[in-house]
């Protein structure tokens, strides 16, 4: 046991806490030393939503989406466009195009994007089922809303050629360019060049 | 539920995690997520010893400090010297101090100082216990190792005056000056004036 603890168990918590990404031994002690001081009811309720996600979690059969149950909440409800299919790379995504309250149709979780520095390929994402899902009919868009990076573009042009084979089905992605309230002399260059070269019609925009 | 999740036992975590002191909800989702990529058996690691901390903690009842025990090893430790109690605040205080290896002696942890704007008088600190261990003899000095503010130098005066009733008691503490290293231009001149007037024999320094 490290001297300076004057308890085995409240290092052992510290050192769970700090195994979090993000989560220093400063960090972690602060965290823990605030438990200490919370109910033991609350602890528990801690604890239990914890351990209850973590053995019970699901991911969703069909968009691999977390899910409570086989299927999740967005692929089962009805009210939801199932022609439209959006490809986002992690849970995260999903949520943040939910929030945004301006799209009604089903998901697709790749898991990660193809990126060989860190040894991630095709073969270790869901393209197989996306490809799938699509070959099943019913689809009429698939939406790229990847990371605008390289492994972005990467994978958004290694499944847009495999979903060839289905010329009735629209591929698009997402609109690249200024952010909203941007100001333009901000605007790094690369952004703004490819708002010039990629720009709309006053009334399309 | 908000409609924002896709499960709700995630949403649950994310809520518990978000409730800790410093952690808002984007942080709170991504060391959920990282949990679910864990292993089922790190996961139960984790909860076990949060849940084993908060529901098995103890406190010494000489010092106060944190223990697995009744009395806590630094109190139990015969190594250290029984004639010395040093008064901190609280928990991190006393690790801070046996991180610099510099004091062999025993602790005190009061649990706060004095804070009338915060509603804490002296009837919630350990200050009554402190005063017996002293009253029960063998101690030769208290030091008073709390914060350097109005507060900290309030709960010097309080506990210092109920001591003085053992005037065979040194009550000392901590120096304050310039921090190792600093450099003269930059140090406040609050501190610069009190080096200046606290100054030392140079052979002592």
């Amino acid at each position: 046991m490290n001297q300076q603890y004057s308890s085995a168990l409240l290092e052992r918590a510290v050192d769970e806490f700090s195994k979090l990404p993000g989560v220093g031994r400063k960090t972690a002690m602060r965290l823990v030393l605030h438990m200490l001081r919370m109910d033991v009811g609350r602890i528990d309720a801690f604890t239990d939503a914890v351990s209850t996600l973590c053995h019970g979690v699901h991911y969703c059969k069909v968009c691999h989406n977390i899910s409570d149950e086989e299927v999740c909440q967005i692929c089962a409800n009805p009210m939801r466009d199932a022609s439209q299919i959006c490809v986002v790379e992690n849970v995260q995504d999903v949520m943040a195009i939910e929030q945004t309250q301006m799209y009604r149709g089903l998901y697709h979780v790749l898991g990660g994007v193809i990126s060989p520095m860190d040894g991630v390929g095709p073969g270790q994402l869901e393209i197989e089922s996306l490809i799938e899902r699509v070959s099943r009919g019913g689809v009429e868009e698939v939406i790229f809303a990847l990371s605008s990076t390289m492994e972005g573009d990467a994978t958004n042009f290694y499944i847009s050629r495999k979903l060839q084979r289905w010329p009735e089905v629209k591929l698009t992605m997402l609109a690249r360019g200024m952010s909203i309230n941007d100001e333009l002399q901000y605007t790094d260059e690369v952004t703004l060049g490819r708002s010039l070269v990629n720009r709309v019609p006053v009334k399309d925009s």
